[in-house]
């Protein structure tokens, strides 16, 4: 009889596992992981391919519902936030062409900073709506996610989590009759934790270091680890949707089997006197699982591994009854959590990280409660919820948001002062190892993320040193053939206008032009048969609007122009789409400071001018590329 | 008797008035006000004169005490901020030389940016100690105080909020037995609001934005009130300490009759039911002031106002007896506090806005609450905490700061979707007639203060524009004369620096010197006959320290030197002091561009190049005040 349970267990599991695989490797491979990692990047000004398109956030929102169902050691959060990001990013570009879905009135998005901003709001909705955390939601927008922070976009994601407050505030009141299954359950407040402890003394407070401490060190470790499993995964993954889903189904058996196979680890538990009505449980909802045990006995460790997530943190961080659980159960579920949250992610399917790592915390955090309950006062409950807290800081780093976000969850505000004090000394403990799991990741993804400080050793070189390339110029009036070749010969997005002789008396460096706008001024073919400036004609050729910043994958290609020989000896003025006033730096500033300069103002390209006159009026461009330590590292001399 | 003590009431406020106004006039005149704007124009770059000064620190503290005493309605927190700013600056620059206070191991605060970092986490502190607030500190940092944002400032503020709860727990356990007077009282919560109100509909919503809409109009006309008595104040005090002092009598004497006069109006109340130990009070605590009534009645107006401030407010915040003030009481309590917020702000005396802002708005929102009462279930101790966040959102115009510090206050997190809706209604409301009311403050005071964005009218004009004042410049190698000619007749902080043929091809702009450096270099006097480069010796004659930031008040002055004739005619090089890559713009950038720039890196001085080639190689340069609008629209063409 067991057997087939089991057999039912797992192969129920492994078809959602399947699903969700499915899903993930053959429409959307982006939509794997987290994708908290992802968004970072491109608030960042990374614009990866597909990270936020449409098939990504169907892929996400199914993904993860199977992925979740399939009883993975995984959480909603994470994709909750690629989720936002990718309908903010949906709306921003106008709906989609390819899905015949298009808005005329969301062409006022069409510019990298708004775009970025609606982003923004869509993250922190996500995390609003995962957490039911307004605020949480607003800091972790700004202390995670996002790059450039203004005060209009403070003012803005608070008006999104208004609106998501009120409206998740409205369902929740829709559904209180218990029409819509677990949504709703316990409110606005998802975990209370109701620990009315007044006060605590210094044993007290050496203990939640301790717990800091040890958060410090697991956290690292597990990034650590996290990080060789997605190398290792990786090799797996490239070899083709095949090897992901088998991959996916054998994670998912490792985690029917643990789920499954620990509990029969610890003996039945005869249950608390006074709560005969809700021990032992054998429905959907209840904390004191039956399992295999008698009436009136329950099993601890299925207490926590056959529940909802939201259950057995709920049951980790419950106050009322202190021996719950036992040491040896806390020990178990800690260790096949770790184990399992470690080698979950990185499988192809929407992979949150902050349940588990709420998971694991809060278990080893009730762990040295229990262990440590002669000499410190303080609840198990508490303890349970400071483990997550310090577990958190250890391998997120997060510091204000993670404390707005746990005391949303827990509406426990008097313990707000030893929540700092865990975040502090785990996050200390664990960054003197290794940076965060999202940094990790959106490394170890190859994006060129720009950090927001200098390397100390960029001070060892100057902008001249990082330029690469040949340096391809164009003129003020430049003949077509000469645009056409270095469009199709280069990637680069800006090329340096020089004005030469014939409209000023030395060269002198009239501006940067972009890619996109070359491609929109050979597309419209405004073309002359000789060196003229376009008089005013251009603009009643053009409006704003075509130059505008099109959504990701739509704009034109050097393939979608057409152009025959004859044009091509023609000639086509650059003045009018040339950006005059580039930012430019002069080529002996140290690259620290011009780093500085790049990443403040968020450039895409930066123009490296001489030092000396009489010289040709441009040295070089600095992309991010050239900041990229892979890129600086290689250039140091006698290094 | 009641004319005796009359005199004794008025005459004690009178007497800890005067000696308030007295420090106020006579020690630190900048100790006046709030505080809160001085902070964040030092925090936006200004370095005004004495504005965070030991002197000030001390009459802040000490001026903000007599003035709590007075009865006047002012409050605690502003001066706070400023206090824990002041204290943070008296660190960042290692003390006082004046006191004879200094600590050589601070000198690593001895450049802008740490020092920067230090005063805001300071500010920071205050929030957090003000309001047992240590998240609504972090975000009021964040929001209202700090011009640059960075994550490591996030860290160090949060880190810093952590202590100061730490130690606030700490202080509060110690007085828990009631040793410290009022200290402690409530606890970690300030202002509990214990309503459970489970569920709102839309009547309660409508309410709530009623409620928003009324606060948006009465905060932005208490912020044109006053601004226009600020300026008529302005005019009294600019006569001097007589007068100033004189003008605090007159408000004490106001406050006075107000306070004591008002409550006659009402009739006696009599005491609720089972409350009867309780009611009426006639000590130093206690909630039903007795005042002239018979035993067994209380005063509805002494009860607000012959009552420490927190207790008024928790008076007002209070959902346990729905009856206890009547609608005439809230009237005429909101109109004098109104009243008297708007005069006391202004006068010589460390005056918080914060306390007044949340007294007047909890009494109008506990008014609209009543009256509204037989539609909305809504409690009117919650109206009157919505009415408190709807008055604070519509004259400071923060949102997630007060959210979060009206949260950490009340402990009220189920309320937070109400907080949010009422702050973004008012705010938005009040932000269409006129600025915040610290903004308003700043720049009444004449602070060049840096916004955030640049302004549409800037893309009218190019950085050439504005360039104001004939351009000095120097020599790679320099006239001693010439140098202390520069210094002595202008201001300027900084000055390029060209190198001319004998050192280069053609003169190019070698970079920026800065004022103090030039002075260090002159004080050394590290001449030599001719024009010739200093060699390595430099290294040895100056340590990294000599050209460290001195703390406010304490660098070098021209008149420090003490030069001879001879020393006159001799030759400095420039060039170890020289920023050689100074930040530059082109000429012809639109204003609104270089303004960007300008604010984004904190700049103080910013070279202007010349786009053509052959020409000298620089135009000008750009300071904070070329951008202020006073100088730039008196620029804009046919304007």
């Amino acid at each position: 009889e067991y057997y087939r349970a089991f057999a039912a267990f797992a192969g129920l599991n492994m078809i959602f596992a399947i699903c969700a695989a499915a899903l993930c490797a053959l429409i959307a491979p982006a939509a794997a992981g987290s994708g908290i990692p992802e968004v970072k990047a491109y608030l960042n000004g990374v614009d990866a391919h597909s990270i936020l398109a449409p098939s990504t956030l169907f892929v996400k929102i199914f993904g993860s519902i199977f992925g979740v169902s399939a009883g993975f050691v995984v959480g909603k959060e994470g994709p909750m936030v690629h989720t936002g990001a990718c309908i903010a990013n949906f709306l921003g570009q106008g709906g989609s062409c390819k899905y015949h879905l298009n808005w005329k009135w969301l062409r006022y998005f069409k510019n990298d900073r708004d775009r970025r901003d609606l982003i923004t709001c869509g993250a922190a909705a996500g995390v609003a709506a995962a957490f039911c955390s307004p605020i949480g939601g607003v800091l972790f927008a700004l202390e995670e996610a996002a790059s450039w922070w203004r005060s209009a976009l403070l003012w803005r994601t608070f008006f999104t989590n208004a609106v998501v407050a009120m409206v998740v505030r409205s369902l929740i009141e829709f559904c209180r009759s218990g029409k819509c299954g677990l949504f709703g359950q316990g409110g606005l407040i998802m975990f209370e934790v109701n620990s009315a402890v007044p006060s605590y003394n210094t044993p007290d407070l050496l203990a939640v270091m301790l717990l800091g401490v040890l958060g410090g060190l697991f956290g690292s470790l597990y990034n650590y680890l996290v990080d060789k499993v997605l190398r290792t995964y990786s090799i797996i993954n490239e070899r083709g949707p095949a090897f992901k889903v088998l991959l996916v189904i054998t994670v998912s058996l490792l985690t029917s089997c643990c789920a499954y196979g620990l509990p029969w680890l610890t003996n039945c538990t005869s249950c608390p006197v006074g709560l005969e009505n809700e021990c032992p449980t054998i429905g959907r909802f209840g904390n004191y699982r039956s399992f295999q045990c008698q009436p009136g006995y329950y099993n601890e460790l299925a207490s926590l591994f056959l529940n909802t997530n939201d259950n057995a943190i709920r049951n980790l961080f419950s106050s009322r009854n202190k021996n719950e659980f036992h040491l040896s159960t806390l020990f178990i579920y800690f260790a096949a959590i770790y184990f399992l949250g470690i080698v979950t992610y990185g499988i192809a399917v929407p992979s949150g990280l902050f349940i588990p790592v709420i998971l694991a915390g809060a278990s080893y955090g009730r762990f040295v409660g229990s262990l440590l309950g002669s000499i410190s006062n303080l609840d198990v409950g508490l303890f349970a919820l400071l483990g997550a807290a310090s577990f958190l800081g250890g391998t997120m780093r997060m510091t204000v948001s993670l404390c707005m976000i746990l005391l949303e969850l827990t509406n426990d505000l008097l313990m707000l002062p030893l929540v700092m004090l865990v975040l502090l000394i785990s996050k200390t403990v664990a960054d003197s190892f290794n940076k965060g799991v999202y940094d990790q990741i959106v490394k170890m993804k190859g994006f060129p993320y720009m950090e927001a400080h200098a390397e100390p050793y960029m001070k060892q070189l100057v902008a001249r040193d990082v330029c690469s390339g040949p340096l391809i110029t164009f003129s003020g009036v430049e003949k077509v053939s000469n645009i056409l070749h270095a469009l199709r010969m280069t990637g680069h997005n800006g090329f340096p206008v020089i004005d030469e002789p014939l409209f000023s008396d030395a060269p002198e460096l009239c501006g940067l032009v972009l890619r996109s706008h070359l491609l929109v001024l050979l597309k419209a073919k405004f073309f002359a048969n000789n060196q003229v400036l376009s008089g005013p004609e251009f603009l009643r050729m053009f409006h704003a609007f075509d130059f505008a910043k099109p959504g990701s994958g739509k704009g034109l290609r050097v393939e979608d122009l057409d152009i025959n020989d004859d044009e091509m000896e023609m000639y086509v003025d650059l003045h009018p789409v040339t950006n005059t006033s580039p930012y430019t730096v002069v080529e002996t500033m140290s690259l620290a400071k011009a780093a500085v300069l790049f990443r403040k103002l968020g450039l895409r390209h930066l123009c490296v001018i001489p030092k000396t006159p009489r010289r040709f009026p441009i040295v070089g461009i600095l992309t991010r590329h050239d900041f990229m330590p892979e890129h600086v590292l290689g250039l140091i001399p006698h290094k």
